[in-house]
């Protein structure tokens, strides 16, 4: 498609982003023209030859965040030398697929001296995160940084004066902030497109990385980051990590700290948010819930469920001689899914099935059109006003997703007694729908990727 | 003040409630004229010469809900005992106090005898409260049992068709249903008048029983049910427990099984309510948490908080030497409390003070004026339209109280932005709050029981 014309607040802040990518990180026209439209960009950093052998390894596939940790514990790397790799190949990963809105490697390195000093001086840790370079969407705030939702009105309001509550927590345990990552306009289309530009697949550049938190997706499918933090409501996580292969998982909302963050848009709360990682590995995972949850959350945010983090274990599987019962839904009754990705979910419960630790049993799809046309208007209910007072704000042009969005036919004003019923209708089928699961006497269930309300394995590194 | 002229249907209703009170049950008018207004009425039982003594002892003070099931499962008494003892003195309350809106022991015996000879047969208890005879608020349903929220409308409805999700854990626990309790006209007073009559206070009876879960206190405080559920969102536990001097604790929000019914108003759900036990004793909380919370209604209602009931014990107090440390609050800043309060607030805390347990703070209030009007043009974000609609399905006049609490200066019809941008104060003040509180560094608050926001220790025993 053609690009939008972009308002001139637009265009600067594009350029100043330009101007944070340092000369010696620029890619020459001619090596990014070595990629044309549809190629597979991962091997970018690789070619690019801005780094070194060191930090390609450092920044290799063989290293999660698990990992980076433990060979700075072990003095084998410094945070520097952790966060120089990193930063340098974020740049890279943004010259070939627009995953950044923010970049300030030189201010992470200050961060990351002082945490190598402190471990010198002292012999501690600052925490389980010492060192760890970690890139987080652009809405969520970092002090010192604007923060967006992918309209570029957003760029004329000040720096976040503080960290949010969970960027907080990450940085009390260790983290060095580098980079903040690209959203869609609104933050609310399955892709990412924004006046940021489009992130495009690291594996097919003619495909979307998905959304909303395709700059983070993006990002660490190119090696760029060990460790990424996004959002979802209904599947700005799942759907993004399972387009570029990388792993995720939705939490429970009201488990994650997010400030006043958990609503789609300021104050609308009948539907909430949650932030989750994404990330190169199933450990690093376990790794940031034990982190974020170990923060006692709950202490500081009044509505967060006050339990620690769990793991499963076959005490509790229902399957027959403690397996874990498994719930295969193979389509969710809306959409079918493309012949590759049944094929591969085939593949899978195949290889499941012949596994004795499982027991694999279908799982029935319940009423998921009803619940996505009732989220859809609960999104909406102030009829789309909100979005288009905010673009409206830089007088910046609505994408068409974001245009088709809010003009689906559930999308209108609502009165306050027609939110009420609407609030109403939204109990009446979660209950229906714990009904449902419960009947189907699952521990998880196993399915394609999508938004909607279905309960996720987290299964996206299967689908990528 | 004059009586409202009810529509026909109120009257009614009123008719039809009047006829479920047996012949005899029933209370002379020349008995009644010996308790003129102001008496303190908590003797009419015995002095009706209605129940046995036997009955009289069952029903007295010596008698929490532990005591009894102990008895019944001890088999000195049986549930028909039990349940006759209490259905009869209920009946006796009612007529003094108006704190009833249904009665129905004959159904209730017949479920007792079921639970007797469940016991003879087999020697198992079907569960924790075997026997005992609980009282419920109108709002919540029964099976075949009409509900209602002080509106006489309600009356139109059919009856309930299922146990609502709180009525069904206990009835699965043992419980014996034989009555529903009175609430003020759409249950948003701190008294308790409707078109079912004022319950007034059996200590008093120019006084007012509190409200809105009045009708359970002034029964609870008149020996008429060992345990009722009530509700409460700002204060509608404390306040008449309070003013009956009975035991309370508002549980925290989303811990309690409530069906659809947490909203002020269906929907309504930018502030919500929970259900709660009103009880003759602190040991009766206990139990009655233990059962509900035991019945693992996170299960059955997707949003409960899944943490088991737990008892504060010295390894989490913050005193020195793990004292319990207790912050006083002798005033919120809003409402100073009348001096017959204050005197009891101070000879507790200094009774408190010579107690090596605790360890006794000052606890400052922090903003309840700001989050009582707040929380005022929360409930009623439409303008006050639900009410003014439910009255008028039936022609029903408002009460003043129900008029002032929807014509205060924050009460208006609000757009959909609006609310969100209510929302967001409200998120708002709630992070400072818990901030406020955490900086307060306390076990728990003491206080004048009260509406508002403030954290309460279920002190209602002690204000009486």
């Amino acid at each position: 498609m053609s690009s939008p014309r972009w308002p001139q607040a637009a265009l600067e802040a594009l350029a100043e982003r330009e101007s944070k990518i340092p000369q010696y990180l620029r890619l020459q026209p001619s090596f990014i023209a070595n990629y044309p439209a549809g190629s597979d960009v991962r091997s970018a950093a690789e070619n690019s030859g801005l780094l070194t052998a060191e930090e390609l390894e450092i920044t290799g596939p063989a290293n999660d965040a698990a990992a980076l940790l433990v060979r700075i514990k072990n003095k084998e790397l410094t945070a520097v030398q952790v966060v120089t790799a990193f930063g340098k190949r974020a740049a890279i990963a943004h010259q070939m697929v627009s995953c950044l809105t923010d970049f300030f490697l030189e201010d992470a390195l200050v961060r990351a001296k002082d945490l190598d000093d402190y471990y010198e001086k002292t012999g501690q840790l600052v925490g389980p995160l010492h060192g760890l370079p970690i890139s987080i969407k652009d809405h969520m705030d970092l002090a010192g940084r604007k923060s967006g939702s992918g309209f570029s009105g957003d760029t004329l309001n000040p720096p976040a004066s503080n960290h949010g509550r969970i960027s907080q927590v990450l940085y009390d345990a260790g983290a060095v902030f580098y980079c903040k990552t690209n959203l869609p306009q609104a933050a609310m289309h399955l892709e990412t497109y924004s006046f940021w530009g489009q992130v495009v697949n690291p594996y097919n550049t003619n495909l979307t990385a998905g959304g909303s938190s395709g700059g983070c997706s993006a990002l660490i499918a190119l090696g760029g980051s060990p460790l990424s933090i996004g959002s979802d409501i209904g599947g700005s996580l799942r759907s993004p990590a399972a387009n570029c292969g990388v792993w995720t998982l939705k939490p429970t909302t009201l488990r994650i700290p997010r400030g006043n963050g958990s609503a789609p848009f300021p104050g609308a709360d009948s539907i909430v948010a949650t932030f989750g990682p994404i990330c190169r590995s199933l450990r690093d995972i376990d790794l940031w819930f034990s982190v974020v949850l170990g923060s006692q959350p709950w202490l500081q945010e009044y509505d967060l469920t006050p339990i620690p983090w769990r793991m499963s274990t076959p005490a509790t599987w229902s399957g027959s001689n403690g397996r874990l019962r498994i719930g295969v839904m193979w389509h969710d009754g809306v959409v079918l899914p493309q012949p590759p990705i049944r094929r591969a979910l085939k593949t899978l419960v195949d290889a499941l099935s012949k596994d004795p630790a499982f027991e694999m049993v279908e799982y029935a799809p319940f009423k998921h059109f009803e619940a996505s046309e009732l989220a859809h208007e609960l999104y909406f209910v102030d009829g789309g006003a909100h979005i288009r007072a905010r673009a409206a704000v830089n007088e910046e042009p609505l994408l068409p997703l974001t245009e088709w969005v809010i003009t689906r036919p559930t999308v209108k004003d609502h009165t306050i007694a027609e939110l009420w019923e609407l609030n109403l209708r939204r109990e009446a089928l979660r209950v229906q729908f714990l009904e449902h699961y419960n009947s189907q006497n699952v521990d998880v269930v196993l399915g394609p990727v999508g938004p909607g309300p279905a309960p996720s394995l987290g299964t996206a590194k299967y689908w990528g």
